[in-house]
């Protein structure tokens, strides 16, 4: 049985060594796999968004425990929500539900309230050790997950923005606007405009993507495809448009940040 | 059986993943926990607080093995601390002081040198990789303690600045003055200052807990308490008083260090 | 069984938490270590001087996969090669060549071509977890070497500079030049000069080590060994000349860089 985390907890405090220690103290036979404690603080989005891009390639039957909750101590609600393959754990702030809105169906919802399964005392500021680890032990241990509270209907849900065809002033073709979502590590900025969005607005023409005051004109099969510092867009492995920087930083290079729009014309 | 790990080694080296690889080629069935990593470089103070305040959350017979140690290579001990529950592994230093000090038993010290136990050759700079992992790697085995060199009464201390009642000049009134103590990866200020030493001192009179030049009057029980971006002052999971600011960095807010001052008067 | 990772992931992102849920879906069984995931982006110097010091502590059979891939998604080659002890899986980049180099003789290279061991479809730009993840999961469940692909005589390899003896502008004595290959967390500078190099050069004379405008003669046996922020040399885990600085940092003390050359005079 495997349990991942994915927080906001980051990694120079003791944290996610603690949630582990709890997890291992009620289960010592599962395995913790981390997907990231570097989500920052209290971003529901960047959460959301990694947990939809993770959480498929988990052997079935695994437990995903996510910890963004910047309402930690207050009365918002914990969820645990079964699919088909997975169960997930967190804070019923949206930061499930995009995971929850993609391909495998939800079967149950549990509103976590049996304080049976937390650490005692709970403290006020860190549900993570006190609420969340244990629960996912125990789950992890074939607890029934009625057991854990009532069940609820719904979940809380997030959207990120859809790109969307607008007109251009002063110019007959409409285009096709999008936004960067995510940039990871390496500067590639991810949008949000799909393969699928993108091949139907462009039909097979010719087309351009503008961003700030570059373009591009076609979609790279990969970073080496444009010289050296070149800006490139490529389908990536997040299934979006990607603007990249061959051997570069793209973020950097177009000193792009999140939520900056871009433009597809054909 | 868990082996934890704290150490000062960062992430940006091999130094974790070698200790890891020693450790498992001795003993493949022992599970290695991260604790943390990210202790700043030789900082005993802060391995010691986060090993306290970690420690009691894991499986009973876990080694906790921590590597911050400034005078690696030189005469300094190294030592292995048994208490009722765990065992413990370091520089006898004053890292371990902290949680030996707190509530589980110490019943026997001894002094690492059997050096049987070693990798070798061992070098001058890197015990984590030539002692400490093979040692803990083996007692992991189940080698009896004894095994592992001599007998020894006392380990070294270190102590937190205790809060202390001080006059202020030109009132009446006596202050309780605290310190911060640790500031976590959201900015919150922990102090020195137990809830037990705080209720005693206001004696369930009206407070005013002071830093910097701005005031605090109760205490919130979650972050949301006060409006978006205002300080408030909560009882966090070290179970001492912390000051934050909702839904942001009470370090920034208030541009506080560690050994940064704070009174409380009632 | 055992496998590690050393890539440049970087830990703000899903993408090291996706390749270990990838290959725990392949064989739940295996134990997944890290070497270390913060590698300079696309830094093949560093991820093979980091491999090739971490690799030979691990537990004999242990996969050791390697993703620092800066041609991800073009034509270049990715091979496993079995040696006396070890599997090693990465690009033919030269990432390997530095372990692959040194000791533990190399019995069999293969070019990873036999596309029924990836997942479909496989990405242009995450290898990693379409490509790397599931061969280092079948590999691990004991799948003969040969199925993966066609054999290949040689791999691409990579030198680090080696020490030079150099004439010295208007004086008589020769020098060995060396330079910095390494800086560590803790601001170490590791050199190119192995120990050998350096006995064999110095012939039990007294000598001199110039960096920058300061100068060292002697060696240390540890950190302590000079004054506070004082800079010393000693002969350190890597088994080369390090330059450091006593409960300091050399690189900030020199204001040395990578390649920054030193010499040494005798």
């Amino acid at each position: 049985m495997f349990i991942t985390l994915l927080t906001d907890f980051g990694l120079s405090d003791n944290f996610a060594g603690v949630v582990k220690g709890v997890i291992y103290a009620i289960n010592p036979k599962v395995k913790i796999i981390d997907i990231c404690h570097n989500i920052r603080p209290g971003d529901i989005f960047q959460a959301a968004f990694l947990l939809k891009s993770s959480y498929q390639y988990f052997p079935p039957g695994t437990i995903h425990l996510v910890v963004v909750d910047p309402g930690v101590g207050s009365k918002r609600r914990i969820i645990i929500a079964k699919t088909k393959r997975y169960y997930f754990i967190g804070p019923d702030n949206g930061v499930l539900s995009l995971a929850l809105g993609t391909g495998d169906q939800v079967s149950n919802i549990v509103c976590l309230d049996n304080q049976n399964f937390f650490l005692k005392p709970v403290s006020h500021t860190f549900h993570g050790r006190d609420i969340f680890a244990p629960v996912a032990a125990y789950l992890s241990r074939g607890i029934d997950l009625v057991k854990f509270g009532r069940p609820q209907k719904k979940y809380r849900e997030i959207n990120f923005p859809q790109p969307r065809i607008i007109s251009q002033a002063g110019k007959n073709r409409k285009a096709l606007e999008g936004e960067i979502i995510y940039i990871d590590r390496f500067g590639n900025l991810i949008t949000n405009i799909s393969r699928e969005a993108f091949e139907i607005f462009i039909a097979k023409k010719k087309f351009r993507i503008s961003l700030g005051k570059k373009a591009i004109n076609r979609i790279s099969k990969n970073y080496l495809a444009t010289g050296k510092n070149k800006p490139l867009a490529i389908f990536g492995s997040y299934g979006n448009l990607e603007i990249s920087v061959s051997c570069g930083n793209a973020s950097d290079y177009f000193g792009a940040s999140k939520q900056a729009k871009l433009r597809v014309t054909a």
